[in-house]
């Protein structure tokens, strides 16, 4: 019998965002339990969620007493631990593309835009407010031309990032796209990337992941 | 027969290093291509680079006509394509413990320093020299506090950072601390990521791939 599920998560987090449309994939019980970034200074920090996640971030899933951190890391967990539905192709190649496209987001995008560096911005260099959303549009423009180029015109890509049933790449695009409509990010140039959101949030399990639907949204 | 592989690298970039780590852990013969990041406006951005590599960015490796991106996700392409000697340990919670702290690196601590980034901030905020190395050393200074916490005091942690063989990990947190030197980080406040260092560096695959033992090497 499996453990317990419980993810600590905020609604609009993007990684705990990847995190919940996972195991809605799976179809797995879980429970949540809201942190939240901002109130409090940063229910992050405090003593009791540091002693699980030494990083002060969201998100951490534990599996009755194991604790596990970082989005990508607990989505493989998820997928070696809970196979069905994969997650990941079966090929070597095909795993190694699909990881590519996750970590595009999850490296190249989500860190430059996170919370804690435009607080940074914000406290430390006294950025000007429309100066830190040129830098985030600047970083989400950069990596969706990437993603754009690498999704579009190839056979590879099907209904979803790859082939035609969900996966970890869109487990990363569909929060990161998220953000982009948050920050008002120009989607015209980027239509392979729409097209799929489209069909991912058109399943129940992309849509009760959304950040709107989660028992802590504002 | 496996096919020949063939590494687009930079001495100094991190992710490169990575890369070169796990290859030779894995005594795969592979031949480099070295791009030059800076020299020709960056040979990243060459259009024959970038055909291979949409983000514009090293690694890229290819092994026959396959071509693969993202560090990480080329690090788990070689662990499922040559298993052995392994990267990874066998168990789901090892291994997310594994990737975790990759990630923490790879994520939460690299992309925030990279070369872009400093250019941004150099070339369209003009942000003087010491405060770009005061943001550089913030952010690996709270990466490297949470690792230290990780690693520190937890059976798991052996030789190295996780048990007594060289792994995924390790191919990340010797990069990251070659920068962290750099960039003359004090690392007294990290005794664990210095003893493991040191057990990497000891080893021929370790010292094969430092920056200065590459043929690009200024």
């Amino acid at each position: 019998m499996q453990q317990a599920l419980t993810l600590y998560s905020y609604w609009r987090s993007s990684a705990a965002y990847r995190v919940r449309i996972g195991l809605n994939l799976k179809g797995l019980d879980y429970a949540i339990v809201p942190v939240h970034l901002v109130r409090d200074g940063g229910q992050q920090h405090a003593p009791a969620y540091a002693a699980l996640n030494p990083q002060e971030l969201v998100p951490t899933l534990c599996d009755g007493e194991r604790v596990l951190t970082q989005s990508l890391a607990i989505l493989e967990y998820l997928e070696e631990t809970r196979p069905q539905p994969a997650l990941l192709p079966a090929a070597a190649g095909d795993r190694a593309r699909v990881r590519a496209l996750a970590q595009l987001v999850a490296c190249d995008i989500h860190p430059l835009n996170n919370l804690r560096v435009l607080q940074f911005f914000d406290q430390e260099w006294h950025v000007p407010q429309s100066e830190r959303d040129d830098w985030i549009l600047h970083w989400m423009r950069m990596g969706f031309s990437a993603l754009e180029t690498a999704l579009a015109g190839t056979a590879q890509t099907g209904r979803f990032c790859h082939g035609d049933a969900p996966g970890l790449a869109d487990c990363c695009l569909v929060p990161q796209l998220y953000n982009a409509r948050r920050f008002r990010l120009d989607l015209d140039p980027f239509p392979t990337l729409r097209r799929i959101e489209a069909a991912c949030l058109a399943l129940p399990a992309f849509d009760a992941a959304r950040p709107e639907n989660q028992p802590d949204a504002a």
